[in-house]
């Protein structure tokens, strides 16, 4: 059986998640780079895969699915029982951790994603950092973070008492902002910084960031 | 047995989203009123429902719910048997189900949420309109509903052949955009406008502008 496909390229965080999520479910996959100066991301056949022109894009046998996020929900549904489970088979549990996942995407994201834009990614090309868009999102993540750390007092994960993949989503953008000066807004706050430590320390994530630094 | 309890205000599009979603489920709900107007969001005991002062918040014996699409998730996958499914049992069309919930969260909202500040809410109150606003985001929209038009003309509904929640996300801001001038945007994609006629027509959505013009 050919393994899965991942399209797309390690600076990325949205392959960065769905990276993160096949290496803790322990499903062999391949990792095909796409030539992102090069546009192929915006012509065919990439487009084939993903419409919208976004990295990253999975193939498996004949299922072609894109969006980081739908992709990772795909696998730990499929798998149930491969690596890390990641998600709870009660439904109240996973209706607190369907929350926390909404969080992920609607409250951490904009803010954190602008701050990696203009902190992680910017500098790489040279490109002039907007100090006021920097503010803007630090306010408005340390904000985030606020209710991250009450959440992080009264249970271990965001999503609930292990591990889930509402902590998981979050791994790329932490990434980025951890090297850069906005570390001080995850620092500053214990519960948070505990967190922070513990889940980029997991052995899935150390193999990502080295994907990263060989690319 | 006490109804489902839904704190929010019928013109908030995530409040819309949740009755949408119930009315469909055919359950009995309360909507509670928050007096935003007053900062009733902003203060406990609403705080305690939603950590980040939005509405709505959704309440259930002892489950306390926020973000209007984990509220409507958690609906879905509870509740598999009640009104419509709006949900698939095989996997791979769940995952294709998945995509397009995503697809709506980071391609449609993010440009169509803007459009539905600048051009239903700010009016209401009678701030000003940011021309360049609205033109970047109407771009952006335009772009998002080339890959609608196209994924309609092979697929009925957004996450397949009936109308499922991906298709329901989108109500509450097509709503307002069809009350503006946005609506150029949908009505030269001639998929795209069969389609909101289709889900515009459901007699839950019905209720639910019911509910938004008795308010």
């Amino acid at each position: 059986m050919a393994p899965m496909k991942v399209h797309g390229i390690p600076p990325s965080t949205a392959t960065m998640r769905v990276l993160a999520c096949l290496l803790e479910k322990e499903l062999e996959f391949e990792l095909v780079p796409v030539n992102m100066q090069a546009g192929e991301h915006k012509k065919e056949p990439f487009l084939s895969l993903n419409p919208f022109g976004q990295v990253p894009a999975f193939e498996f046998e004949d299922l072609k699915l894109f969006e980081s996020r739908a992709i990772t929900q795909y696998l730990v549904h499929e798998y149930p029982e491969k690596g890390t489970p990641m998600i709870w088979k009660d439904s109240k549990k996973m209706a607190y951790l369907g929350v926390w996942l909404e969080v992920e995407t609607q409250q951490f994201d904009p803010a954190a994603g602008k701050l990696v834009w203009e902190l992680g990614i910017k500098p790489m090309f040279g490109m002039p950092v907007s100090p006021e868009v920097v503010e803007e999102n630090e306010t408005k993540l340390g904000k985030v973070l606020d209710v991250y750390e009450k959440r992080l007092t009264e249970s271990k994960y965001l999503g609930g008492e292990s591990f889930t993949l509402a902590d998981l989503h979050h791994l790329p953008n932490i990434h980025y902002l951890m090297n850069s000066q906005v570390k001080k807004l995850f620092e500053s706050r214990p519960h948070v910084s505990a967190w922070i430590a513990d889940i980029t320390a997991r052995p899935s994530w150390s193999k990502v960031v080295a994907m990263l630094q060989k690319h």
